[in-house]
């Protein structure tokens, strides 16, 4: 029996719940697991559709990016998955979609405001839009630079990555990441929301796209991650 | 047995309908049922998905808000509920969610102008939207002041909570009541759909973004809750 | 046996039909089917759930507005429907919804214009939306003046109302009528579906909400509807 | 048994699609397969309901326009689908709808401007947006010169069939084509998302509706359909 048995069904189960969220039609988007102990991580295989997949189907592979396991081709935004898990040391699973509200934030390349408090119960600030890639950096590896976009757009803004749990890449769609691959298409259903109720805010109120006051915004993150968190059954 | 046995179902079935009317992902929103006569109500617990509620899992808490009986954390928004049944006699349920359209406007900060009778049906007026809580009201008790923020909302415009059964709170979003749990759950699909609806007009016509006239508006409420009224079988 | 059976079936499958399209939530809207023979109609019952309908609880009301058979209350907007039935000789049925986008036209108070071969191939111009109802008619007899209101839109316009089977009252929602009750039901499926296209296209130009040339409006409406129409098995 | 039995079968199970991924409602769209070897296709009957279609309800349509078999009326836009098998070698399925999002973009006549990856995935350019049809060639043959606009919005701008699977004719909606029926509905399906994406990107940029940069777009379509083409267990 394979080691990786646990973590391809971590990874199979995630990825199964892409579709069950309308996060993704037919092949679109990709979920994996990461171990950090083997320093490995379990991902969707390349162009299979969801309801195709296996837990036997899902792709190992290790922190140099060659395939551990795996009959099939991991997805091709595997060199993403892999700079991330890299960079952004205990995070524990990667989601990519291309859903829909999401994914208009992304290509009108805009970060979001935390406009309510859904947003502040997520992420401790705007969620930050990249810069587009440059032609150099398309050439080179266009999935590894999309990465280090991302470990990019987060440096420069000075911003935790456990803070803000959520990126857009200009022009793609978003990327998420959590604890777990469950947590991190957690965190790409409520990006999708957060995005989807930013945009109707908008809709309605072009001019005072502000922020909500940082009295309230960290309240609610507060009550939720802070030391005195005491939202739930902990 | 439990004397709350009757209660507890009814915030049970009435936090059931939340997912059935696509109002809240996972824990998102809640819902309590208010017994006049033992002065409690039971509500949904902290952090719960709503496909694991069982009728006794429901928390009663009394108007001091302290638990009466249940093992698990009442919602993190008890003391919004506690505060609003002692401040308004009669209602017998609230129901709080992140409905996607009530929250946009929410966010937007912008009260609900009566745009048709969908809205006069159910709402004697504009739906109020509350101003932003202040840093030392956060900092006091952030869940009791959004309670007296609403309260304070329905007293300054001289408005009868009996003829607007909901409200906005600004940067995050609707609480509506009624004579039970799944009224106010009645109220909560209703308010959504007044704002869905709103927001669709306004993309139409930004400019005119008028009440109905008056006479329409009160005949409309009339119908169905006037004296006279002879809407449905009564 | 009833008389009626074969009426209060048609009037009951055609009612059920609203939830299935997402037309309307609850107890809102009504159909009616009309037997022109017999010079009456069956409809709804006010307030009451779709899914609680039975053939048996149909009313059936005669063109002067008496109830001819049923142990309920007939919809509160019969009166509108017996007006139409009465004035637009050869319709066999009627439905009201609040749809949303339908009604968000109406509460636009905009009249639907002939955007595209979609709207062309199920009307021969533009949707009207009625004026507003004024004070002294509300008074008279609120539910009635609906229908006179319809009537007088398509009489100011010179609009024959076969060849336009749907309206948009102000501030209210719409109406829509055909051969049967299902054919009102399929028309106000196609309306709502028209309005969301429009509404689409108004988002995404503005400045250009100009008609369909009139030759491919003509050519979509004859094809279907005219002398030499091809479209379908006949 | 028919010798054309495997085509009406693909033409059958594409057309059920439709309804499957809310494409259309009712009878609207229709799908064709094309067996390049034989000459013929089979297309979906005109007015029959998705739910009512069998595969051998399908009709064969020779690339003269006669029908070679099948008991009912091929689809009214058939003439279009057969001056595109006739004008486009290679592809072996088309699909029509007049699903929302594509439709509004037809209506609003707009083509559909590369705005990002999940775009440049399956078009590697514009989706044009063809002329009105003028009235002279409505009179003439409606159905046989809504082929000819699309073959000329495709010569007029030096575009190849193969890069851009997709087109909105004005006013109308979309066509998609691929190498069968069932990919000509996957594109059908593709299109739609690209539509509702690009509308809420501009809803929320209208003043940067430009496009994704050149090399990041002929990437996107280079890992997918190029040479080197990486995408999928190739």
């Amino acid at each position: 029996m394979s080691e990786y048995k646990a973590l391809k069904e971590e990874a199979f189960e995630a990825n199964r719940e892409i579709p069950r969220h309308n996060l993704a039609i037919y092949t679109w988007g990709n979920v994996s697991a990461f171990d950090g102990g083997k320093g490995v991580f379990a991902i969707k295989p390349s162009g299979v559709a969801y309801e195709a997949l296996t837990p036997e189907s899902m792709v190992v592979v290790g922190l140099d990016g060659a395939v551990v396991e795996g009959a099939l081709k991991p997805s091709s935004d595997m060199e993403t998955h892999r700079v991330l898990y890299a960079a952004f040391p205990g995070i524990g699973g990667i989601t990519h979609t291309h859903a829909a509200f999401s994914t208009a934030w992304a290509q009108a390349r805009r970060s979001v405001p935390v406009l309510g408090t859904t947003h502040a119960d997520y992420a401790a600030g705007e969620i930050p839009c990249t810069a587009f890639m440059d032609e150099a950096a398309v050439k080179r590896d266009y999935e590894r630079e999309t990465g280090n976009l991302i470990v990019a757009a987060f440096a420069e803004r000075g911003l935790d990555y456990h803070d803000v749990p959520m990126v857009l890449v200009a022009g793609h769609g978003p990327f998420t990441w959590g604890k777990s691959a469950a947590e991190s298409v957690y965190h790409a259903v409520t990006l999708e929301e957060i995005c989807k109720i930013a945009l109707y805010t908008a809709a309605l109120n072009p001019l005072s796209l502000e922020a909500l006051p940082a009295h309230i915004m960290r309240k609610h993150w507060e009550r939720k991650h802070g030391k005195g968190a005491y939202y739930g059954q902990r």
